[in-house]
């Protein structure tokens, strides 16, 4: 596999190979906060961080000493865990929790309210799937809005499409992009490209002030519906979006694991079935480290020229030239994006009533 | 959806409406031992128990009271947990740790070496590939052969094809058969179907001793290459199931995790690819519970009449007749079937110098 910067030999302690994204300048020092390591304005956020002298972990919901567990009532009578090596920050946001450690197996660790958001090892999973399903559906994607997403790894894939000419990124909290600025460099990098536009802001409030039509696609890399994204699961919500996207533009929005969140799905996939008057479709991946090892995505398009999510007309991976600056893709490839759409039997079987797809 | 005992209303904690295995029978009551619930003769075995008093979980590895966590050196630095709500049985066999709990959200767990083995709620999906993969790729199975999956769900699924003849069953730990009996009974139903013969003892040595060319499929559902299915893992096993199988004979095998295992993997591959003249094929699968939630499936043929794996010829879910005795495949179907032999790229590109395949 070839790296950006040329190196072969970084040190992988999980998912065998699969962790390929260079790294150059990332460091792993113990932080006590942020140093001001970020340029971008705040918008006025009183930022609470709580300052650890040893990197330590100590109380933030472990249920072993040097260990991070994720409980949540999302997923009540289950946690995964992680053994922490160091903590690099712990901090609380106007939003949300933001706590970031460098685990024994996965790389560094960002988590939101207790939650897993991003793992340096396996990241790319979730990422490549959210970014290069929608955009792969399309032929030239141009305009791209990304909702969330402030870690700057959305970015990175989407920044693969050599169409692109602006994209809009809307983070709600910028101790996320903080975070990824001191600790994610090579991510983070994207928010100094050209064409590249950083709102901090609300989601649901930017895309409802946007002009009607103007994006090819839109990605929202949200996280769970209680806390700050609660509003990037309902309707108006989805009728912004709609309105926002050109004619046969696509959406992609995280959409829960069918373990677990069916109820939550059922309603989404109802919402889009009324929105979205092209096609309406829901994927799925494997993620280890996401509750049920799964992560689901409402792909819609509005009505216009016709979009076949299940056969990508673009697909990255038959498009190398990205890789020399960004390195090789690690899960995405055509195939994977074809079987995304395929469905075990009960899902399929709950699904079917909601599911409307004139495609 | 409908159950075999006409059931509508089961409380269904998890998994969404997929868990629909009726429970005819099956009690959620505290035991202290087994109680000789087993009519099946005993090898010699013998069983330690610890006993319960009040089913109140303890000292078994646990990082929180009340909770299972699963601890291994074949995934360090994680560990799911889950809560449980009564301890049912612990017991140590000659072979390994055997227990039962009853959890909050997947039904009654049964554990082996401190291994989630088999969840009430989410076992469907792990047992439903492991069974139609190599049953659905060749057109009519009547004799086959199952190593390990004492607990009966292997035989359970396998006997849906009308086809079916002869099924021998060898399971290492008798413990494991009785816990099935006392806790999962119309699982363990099975055992006393006329086509099927119990073997209690050692797979690998069976497969050895077996008659050359009589089955049509070996199914080898064991645990991870630590403690007493390491053997099931290594060359001389792979020689002997060939040598077992009739031509073009199929065998299916658990082949872990490609995010934490691709070594083992690849040596399952080297080997597979020198024994098996047919095809060599490796497919996955997402396993809510199981270490990385996926689990994947090494599938080859010999020397005969061409499988072609990825094209089932014999999918049960067109063919509906053993819906009415067992229930509606929840995961399964001819999709999934053909889904699952797509590899993210990086699996893929690692695999492909081990994949011999004629097909």
């Amino acid at each position: 596999m070839a790296f950006r910067n040329g190196s072969t030999n970084t040190t992988i302690n999980h998912l065998n190979g699969a962790s390929t994204i260079p790294k150059n300048g990332s460091t792993t020092t113990t932080i006590n906060h942020l140093n001001g390591a970020s340029t971008i304005p705040k918008n006025g956020n009183n930022i609470t961080t709580t300052l650890l002298k040893n990197g330590s972990p100590h109380e933030f919901g472990c249920i072993k000493p040097g260990w991070f567990s994720e409980f949540s009532e999302l997923w009540p009578g289950e946690a995964f865990s992680l053994k922490i090596e160091k903590l690099l920050f712990q901090g609380k946001s106007d939003y949300q929790d933001v706590m970031l450690f460098e685990s024994a197996t996965y790389g560094k660790v960002l988590t939101l309210d207790g939650a897993i958001q991003h793992t340096e090892n396996g990241g790319f999973l979730h990422i490549e799937m959210i970014v290069h399903l929608p955009l792969g559906s399309i032929p030239s994607p141009k305009k791209v809005l990304i909702i969330g997403g402030g870690i700057g790894f959305t970015l990175f894939e989407v920044l693969r499409y050599p169409t692109i000419e602006k994209i809009d990124i809307v983070e709600i909290d910028d101790v996320v992009v903080d975070v990824s600025r001191k600790f994610f460099p090579y991510l983070a990098a994207g928010f100094d490209d050209p064409r590249v536009t950083l709102v901090l802001g609300d989601g649901a409030a930017f895309v409802k002030a946007a002009q009607a039509g103007y994006y090819d696609a839109i990605i929202v890399d949200s996280s769970d519906p209680i806390g700050p994204a609660k509003d990037l699961f309902e309707r108006p919500f989805f009728e912004a979006v709609a309105k926002a996207l050109r004619p046969g533009g696509v959406v992609c929005t995280q959409a829960e694991s069918i373990w677990l969140h069916m109820h939550i799905i059922k309603q989404i996939i109802a919402n889009c079935r009324q929105v979205f008057k092209g096609s309406v479709n829901y994927a799925w991946t494997t993620v280890p480290t996401y509750p049920t090892g799964v992560i689901g995505y409402m792909l819609c398009s509005t009505e216009g020229p016709q979009v076949d999510f299940r056969n990508p007309v673009n697909p990255i991976d038959k498009k190398p030239s990205h890789i020399k600056s960004k390195g090789p893709l690690k899960f995405y490839n055509a195939d994977i994006h074809k079987a995304a759409f395929i469905l075990p039997s009960f899902a399929r079987n709950l699904m079917e009533k909601e599911i409307f797809s004139i495609v």
